[in-house]
């Protein structure tokens, strides 16, 4: 059985998750705070970020796009019809530009900040860089959101899902970006229907129902967070 | 032939002229100023960012991660012994993890801040962001740079080169990353003599002279920038 390092708000995290559940493995879970820099978990990931994969074998890998690599490479082709990385060239060309565009775009304008300032405060000491929030950084990610939102709409305008006809990595990013925003209440889906209809089918995978259960201690969701008629 | 639209000092674009190089490939180069934000740029990469790969085919492949796989998936095996990306699980996750260390926390930590306040504000009109350096993300930059050195210095203590017995695209991407810093001056060689020994092997490959030859009009760049005895 495969461990999983997360933080259950960290949106990469939740990335991974989703696609363990679509493929029908169950991690441990163990949850790591990155912020605390443990020692331990520095020695498996010099980054010091999650998510972390860990194999019953030993082998660590570590970070969101380098696990769906390895899961694709590893137990992709037993997924055959449901398998969340294409095989034409052109079809993996997209899935990897969306894939980077939630993981690493998305979260350094959107949930990077919004978890931080948020979330991730609360629970640090002032050494850790805790502190009251950041208003600037909340509402820089509050315009940026806008635009992402927008965007997913715009794609979804044109294809069944984000990187074409099938459900893939992509979906799940996004999906996974967006549900740690939408916790937070900062996604403006009276903006975009398109887009929230995307977010809906997805939601109401049973893959996504770990991640609505998921509480910050002392701080409760948006009121349609685990809402599947939202 | 291919064509890549890229910026002489965005260090991901390097990595990808590295590895062109390295594959005995010729592209056309178009100099892309990013922050311009042109409407044609645009629409082949919503992103705005460079590097991004035109093949002859039509084919747009954005983003240095992304071409690197491309690039493997459609020409690596026709290389045999100098394929940059190995075949075996637990190299391709290595790999894969210290390229994602240089083309994003490397850029984030260091090149970016660098290449924007020294060099792209040099050419920015002031609704393009431009002005005068912003010293605290230069000397952010400067302090970070230190235990980068210091990671590569100990990843080759242990190996031959950044990620194994072989050079791959992790080489190429840090030595692309250092090849921006050191232009400007800011790499403390003196700190790290294992990484400037590596360094120095990297930079000595036919596939590094059109990055030496590279120059920022009117900012000449460190003395010993182009010396591969330095």
């Amino acid at each position: 059985m495969a461990t999983l390092y997360h933080f259950p708000f960290c949106a990469n995290s939740r990335f991974i998750r989703l696609v363990l559940a679509e493929m029908g493995m169950e991690p441990v879970l163990l949850e790591e705070k990155p912020w605390e820099r443990r020692d331990d978990f520095l020695l498996i990931n010099p980054a010091g970020s999650t998510p972390v994969m860990l194999e019953q074998s030993g082998l660590v890998i570590p970070g969101a796009g380098i696990i769906a690599e390895y899961l694709d490479e590893t137990r992709g082709l037993g997924l055959s019809g449901r398998r969340m990385m294409p095989e034409g060239t052109a079809d993996r060309v997209e899935v990897r530009r969306l894939l980077e565009w939630f993981l690493v775009k998305f979260e350094s304008e959107v949930t990077g900040y919004l978890v931080t300032e948020k979330i991730a405060k609360r629970f640090m000491s002032m050494a850790e860089g805790g502190g009251p929030p950041d208003m600037h950084a909340i509402r820089a990610a509050r315009t940026n959101v806008r635009y992402h939102l927008k965007y997913i709409g715009y794609l979804i305008a044109r294809r069944r899902w984000i990187a074409g006809d099938h459900l893939t990595y992509a979906d799940l990013a996004a999906a996974a970006h967006l549900s740690c925003v939408d916790y937070l209440g900062d996604v403006p889906w009276d903006e975009d229907e398109t887009a929230r209809d995307w977010y809906a089918r997805v939601k109401s995978r049973p893959s996504f129902r770990s991640l609505l259960a998921d509480r910050v201690p002392g701080m409760a969701p948006a009121a349609h967070y685990a809402d599947l008629d939202f």
